[in-house]
């Protein structure tokens, strides 16, 4: 590991502090560095407060003189809610400037990095490159496509059910998978399920802290496929802290303007209508609606139906699914209502990686869809 | 690790030389060390040949006088095929026994070592037991019970489904893991299919060689639970080396003569029929009869519905389930047939141990059958 990439890597570690926090911003940190010493270290902590290279360069004060500093993304080089950093690098008289990756917000896109060179100072780009691309890979993706990155979460016994036939399925995995859960939700500015989940399971989708609270702690929104508007206005994700979004059919808005008003009465509610989709709410229309809100990723929470129509329609691009050592002689299916005739129908993943979680195992992997399917 | 348990080490690794060759016999590995040099050494190869003591025995030669005997199983104490052990430990001026595990065959059970120890041999007993006994699980199951230790295998997607809704299923896992279940069919002397699977794959149930071919290589018994008796006199398995024994019911096999005449012919199928059990093969009473003909195992290769069956009978002991990581929008089940209300009826797996095996993952447990169901 050579100097620039330890402290590039100082500079990634502290950028996650950020975490589920900026969204639509990315995670961004920076660390100044003068004579070998560090002088100064940022992050940036929601969007509208300062950069992570403004926190790094306060903190450095006169030491950022003839110093290197390295930042995790291109230095902005616009008037956003904030001025842009490259003009604080400059007038902190920075010798040097690391970055990791470029920005693919279009306004400063490779912009930033010529405007420091032309300044005269030394820009060095692409050390632990790879890494920093995973650590915004949500927020590029938000800003290359105008879709949120989803997370495709589910828990399954060996026998491959998420529950009985009956529907019940507390639960599925042990406590210490289901403490992970509450850490991945953390992770993500928004959690998707749909209605029949909803109806099923009444469920809170909150962050919980030990005693089971929600309040007091960054809530992602809630997000409800509802097609038919038929989530209950006594649902109890209604009664949580932050907020929730119900996306429905134009079709069923125009036939249940009671129930749209009863549902916007019960505090932090939206509700937003697509085209409709095979009598379904227009999935990649509501994603698009996500984007936009400025959420760069969604944790899909299921059931089986919405899955596969999000796996069908090639918008998710991550799974996290949680394996119980148990068997369940007949159960509800992982995913369904797309009938498959081949294997080669299988869409693969890739970077697989399987971990223990207490008595169960996690396998999680980024999704490569077919490139040719019998459809 | 003591000189005892390294000795006993080296004769449980030679013990597993005769894997799925000695049923109805355990497996059984013998050292003879003399002034703490290993003078012999020998396994049990086949029911019928000499016990593992005598290989050794003879080759120590005149070394075995004074020598101290490493035996994983109980010598037998009595004239089987062959002639009892303790006689061939005595005669041979043997002076120390250490045995790992005491047999569970009535005709020898403690009565060897109380021989040994009358005629005024030094005993010592349980020396790498729990090993000892983990190597002739199925062994120690059958004479305990009178039933054979059935391995349930399956490969299944991580959205936990077996084969696409069209039944096409080749394949789910990689060529690594395929190439392992064949090393798995070679480590028991019987396989056994439900008629589904029979009829939807035509599966040869072969162990074959690199080349793909099955000659001259052991043939587990190939084992096809049949209630209605519509295996067809093509299949292919039945032109494949080694024996066929069709379970089906009484009721089936008085109304089709003509077809048992037809499977008869083949060559060497044995038909068998049980009482009927909600119209299907009891099979309890199918097991009962695989254990008295002495196959110690099963390997349970599916499908689903018998597979759930045999689970719900509590017939099965252990699992080895491959996932592969890949997902199909819809598919075949695991195990189906018996609807769950309650996740407290799920079956509880324990010394769960996971295991990369090319690009999938293969679980491998034990069976807990829960204490208390809601059925």
């Amino acid at each position: 590991m050579t100097p620039d990439e330890m402290f590039m890597r100082m500079a990634i570690d502290v950028a996650k502090i950020g975490q589920a926090q900026t969204s639509p911003n990315p995670l961004v940190g920076a660390v100044v560095v003068r004579d070998g010493i560090v002088v100064g270290q940022g992050a940036h902590l929601r969007a509208g407060g300062p950069h992570a290279e403004v926190h790094a360069l306060r903190m450095a004060g006169e030491a950022a003189q003839g110093s290197t500093i390295y930042v995790t993304l291109e230095p902005c080089n616009h008037h956003g809610r904030t001025p842009p950093c490259t003009e604080a690098i400059l007038r902190a008289g920075v010798r040097r400037v690391v970055v990791a990756s470029v920005d693919h917000d279009p306004r400063t896109k490779n912009l930033g990095i010529a405007h420091l060179q032309e300044a005269g100072l030394d820009v060095t780009v692409g050390v632990l490159a790879k890494e920093a691309r995973r650590l915004n890979r949500s927020f590029f993706h938000r800003v290359d496509t105008g879709l949120p990155w989803v997370v495709y979460k589910s828990a399954m016994t060996l026998s491959g059910h998420t529950a009985a036939d009956s529907g019940h399925s507390q639960y599925v995995t042990g406590e210490q998978a289901r403490r992970q859960v509450q850490a991945l939700r953390r992770c993500h500015p928004a959690i998707a399920v749909g209605i029949d989940t909803a109806l099923a399971d009444d469920p809170r989708l909150t962050v919980r802290d030990e005693a089971g609270s929600a309040h007091g702690i960054l809530q992602p929104v809630r997000i409800v496929f509802d097609s038919q508007l038929r989530l209950p206005v006594g649902a109890q994700m209604l009664r949580e802290p932050g907020k929730t979004v119900v996306f429905t059919t134009e079709q069923a808005q125009d036939n249940a303007g009671q129930k749209v008003a009863q549902l916007a009465a019960q505090g932090d509610v939206e509700i937003v209508a697509t085209d409709q989709q095979d009598g379904h709410v227009n999935l990649r229309q509501a994603l698009s609606h996500v984007a936009a809100a400025g959420w760069n990723s969604v944790l899909l929470e299921g059931g089986p139906t919405l899955a596969a129509a999000c796996f069908r329609e090639r918008l998710v691009h991550e799974v996290a699914i949680y394996v119980a050592p148990t068997l369940l002689l007949s159960g509800k299916p992982v995913l369904s209502g797309h009938a498959t005739k081949h294997m080669r129908e299988a869409i693969a993943l890739h970077s697989v990686e399987v971990e223990q979680v207490g008595d169960d195992w996690r396998f999680t992997g980024l999704v490569d869809y077919p490139s040719a399917t019998s459809e």
